[in-house]
């Protein structure tokens, strides 16, 4: 089954994701609807165009009509909402979410929803230095990977919407992975990076630095203006995949550091070769 | 003395760095010339109006009328080439270069110029991925740092026309840098990131990485495209900074590991704060 327009959506979270959902899918002609904290979200997004209708409130009238549900919460936030308003759930609705992290989510949602509600997982590659709804983008998802993270327990129906989903959304591309390979990936790819950023702002407290900067160190350090409340709980809920990157990662610039100790400069010039081949493939396509 | 239009330019090199010099200054009516390794690259540059004329030959006769000449060799060609040919230079010239690194260049290279040319150091912050002449472009400095680095053995007039220099060329912001602290500096903005950049994409091989990144390790690893001839030289070149610097971003990625695997959340929350107030200092000025 795709995603289709006689399918009543609902999102659950109005903030930056939450929002570029929203918006993409309502600009497609889609019904979507909101739940979120905030009054405040739930105006904007119906003022912009984005939402049909939302509430604050959660219950069986803004709930239960939803044949699709996509949970753009914190991870903690999300397990804890599935614990006390799954009863207001529709038998038979779908559910998904834009959760970074899957190995620490991903069971234990499956393990207590009701057997009538299926929970197939997705992660949008995108996002922003900014947060909340006024910051929605939907062409954030353009040149985007969008990964649907399927277990055992799901349906070739649920993995097929959830996939249709991720193109109408406009992601560039849409792949499959196991829970604990997109642990891996996610974090050699996505938090590792975000530890060297904002290890590497944390290393020098100079003013003067930015008088001299170039690009290099700009780039580098683009994502070090990071949300600490999120990240912290990413990090932590990855904790064991991200501490197995952060070591390949420490043995790898060991490596180049001894190289430079021992004046050995055929060492160093082999790493960077390995490293010019391997991000050649990284280059963005057109 | 500033830069003016009666003085005859010589670039020493026709590179990436020594092309868009080239063709930055005859773009705004200097007249400029060249000798550089090939004749490749001579013709290419009057072709493309970089050079009124340009040789492969140094002697009197190519190099004895440049008023201000400017270097752009790697650092151990430029020693080299001071030592063989400085007799060939006139009488009262200046001389700077495009060096990214200064301690191991700059003492050598006053100590044996003759004592009626001076050599005023400058470092342009500015660069691509890809070399040679025919990808230079002067729109790399319009955003960029251009410092110079004078000593006590500089004068006061030689600097003036150094700060011209950078200015003509189109560069953003013109400072003042010792050589030690242009090199700290350095270590830390470039080589660190470039050192950076490197581990990590020799830390994992894995083809299918590719398909599941975001923009974040493409904008850490850009720079991981690198030319290890160059580069490995600067990092041997500059490897007493460089390893400080190194040592300093080790013991800051070390802190956030620690506290990862002690759970450790406020430290974790507190050094993401600390790189997010610091990181805002370096975004982009409009």
């Amino acid at each position: 089954m795709k995603l289709n327009k006689n399918m009543n959506i609902l999102i659950v979270g109005l903030g930056l994701l939450g929002g570029s959902y929203a918006k993409a899918l309502s600009d497609k002609g889609y019904n979507v609807s909101a739940v979120t904290k905030l009054q405040d979200s739930v105006d904007y997004a119906i003022e912009n165009s984005m939402i049909s209708k939302g509430s604050t409130e959660v219950n069986r009238e803004t709930v239960g009509e939803a044949d699709l549900i996509i949970f753009a919460l914190y991870p903690t936030v999300f397990i804890d909402w599935i614990e006390k308003n799954q009863q207001f759930i529709k038998s038979g609705a779908i559910i998904t979410d834009v959760t970074g992290v899957k190995g620490s989510v991903v069971y234990k949602i499956q393990d207590m929803l009701r057997s009538d509600v299926e929970y197939i997982s997705a992660h949008p590659m995108a996002g922003k230095e900014v947060s909340g709804v006024a910051n929605s983008d939907p062409k954030i998802f353009n040149n985007a990977n969008y990964i649907v993270v399927p277990t055992e327990k799901n349906t070739a129906n649920a993995i097929e919407l959830c996939e249709s989903l991720g193109y109408e959304l406009g992601f560039y591309c849409v792949t499959q992975l196991s829970v604990e390979k997109h642990d891996e990936m996610i974090a050699f790819l996505s938090q590792l990076t975000h530890c060297i950023a904002v290890s590497l702002m944390c290393a020098k407290d100079d003013e003067g630095l930015v008088s001299y900067t170039g690009d290099s160190f700009r780039d580098l350090t683009r994502i070090g203006k990071i949300n600490d409340e999120m990240w912290s709980e990413l990090f932590l809920m990855n904790r064991e995949p991200l501490l197995r990157e952060i070591e390949a990662f420490e043995n790898s610039f060991s490596c180049l550091k001894q190289a430079l100790i021992s004046n050995d400069r055929e060492t160093l010039r082999k790493m960077m070769r390995i490293s010019t081949v391997r991000r050649k493939r990284f280059d963005k396509r057109g």
